[in-house]
């Protein structure tokens, strides 16, 4: 089993950072998890496809079409924004790029369940252990490697 | 149907204002919509039956034997932290007391869906729209009450 | 916390049996649990509410609206489909009115848990222990509660 | 996207045809997605890498290590139960071997949500469209994926 690294976000105007988050995690051999959608979730895909990496896409709806073109293993959930929980679960570590409500609630839950966070700026501020902050890509995945 | 509450939070700290937070919601005729579990979520539930409230208590597990005492009618989900999900939902405001990782969670999603929130403080900072301040359990139910 | 009896199923043409089990069930205390939607879960909701009972609705989307109007507590769970799953668990017993696809995921659920169920005939032939068929709503409510 | 095939049950004793189906899956080019658990989910898994396939793993629980050695992929849900409707909705067939009440929680969802089940004999009866039964894991697979 690959080290799975959850890339989260939402944002057109972060999609350049988030593939090149999603093409450094391919080129370290990480397995790139993303919501599936749009945005920052289809860019993180993008990237880590670029690079020859392996794609995990978890779907809100009931359809397995609407995954990003760049998802190579889709997850069905049929749950909503509960498969939100399930993003932030199935990454090791997971990075935030961007991002509104949704990102907020994943970032909640990864700290809920142990998952270290690395926030890649500007991002959400959000105070409590086990967050750390990169101003960019090379960063970001430093610090989420460094935790594997 | 009644107008529906949800009182979020957790820490022994904070179980006095939460229960407040309670009675004065039940004396305003809301049902209060929690968690079902301790601390907070049973304070607030406490405190509305104290006031002749009515008390939703939506769990976690798989068993309804996990609810407080304090609970008059018992959801059992069975999906874990998803349930924060449902929690945020099923009131048509929100309002924050204390809490972790979890209430942060749920204020997110609480936001991703529309609901408006208010933490009462010292609580979670959260940028972004929807979400008001209060300094004591009077303001925090006149601030939600508001909403309706 | 009063007695909470789920009762699922579906079809137009069962909702006069799914009436008169709401009814019972109210008359003797219980509170009835559905999906908060149409059919049967609004005509047990309708009948329990004639005799004076209490009605709780676990719905699977968004907004507390898709609530039929005998709901006294509509929990929105969010999560589609997966809200079967807190219907089946959130009742002591489960009482299968008709049904299709979706009734049959909860009797399944209901099992799984140990919750003892009721089928209705017609209903579901399921094979497996903790399954009973009554041929009235009497009946139905009989077998239910002499679990409890 | 490879296609994609759900091959759900449980039961030590149908292990050794559940293998077989996997084996079969991954030599059609399918990737094998299951519950990530033990018996059948295992047994599936391991077949399907034994023929060089690809494998998911959808878990109920929070954490990956309750993956069986032949995931892949692995999805950690946090939801419990609930994800069975994953599982019965990310494959594009769904292929039933033994199983109890939670395998027929996930025969429902598939049907609910339209995708057709081939029910490997002995196995769950289940009246009702979309279902067929097969009496080889040869057949079975030949079933399933003549709806693709």
């Amino acid at each position: 089993m690959a080290v799975q690294v959850s890339v989260i976000g939402s944002g057109a105007e972060h999609e350049g950072r988030a593939e090149e988050v999603g093409r450094l995690l391919a080129a370290r051999g990480c397995t790139v998890v993303t919501g599936g959608g749009n945005e920052v979730m289809a860019a993180a895909a993008r990237g880590a496809k670029a690079a020859g990496g392996t794609t995990i896409g978890i779907l809100p709806g009931e359809g397995r079409d609407d995954a990003n073109e760049w998802i190579d293993h889709v997850v069905v959930t049929g749950i909503g924004h509960a498969r939100n929980l399930a993003v932030a679960a199935s990454g090791q570590v997971v990075i935030a790029v961007g991002g509104s409500w949704g990102t907020l609630a994943e970032i909640a839950f990864a700290r809920r369940l142990g998952r270290p966070v690395v926030v890649l700026e500007p991002g959400w501020e959000v105070e409590g252990g086990g967050i750390e902050r990169a101003t960019s890509p090379e960063q970001a995945v430093e610090l989420a490697l460094a935790h594997l």
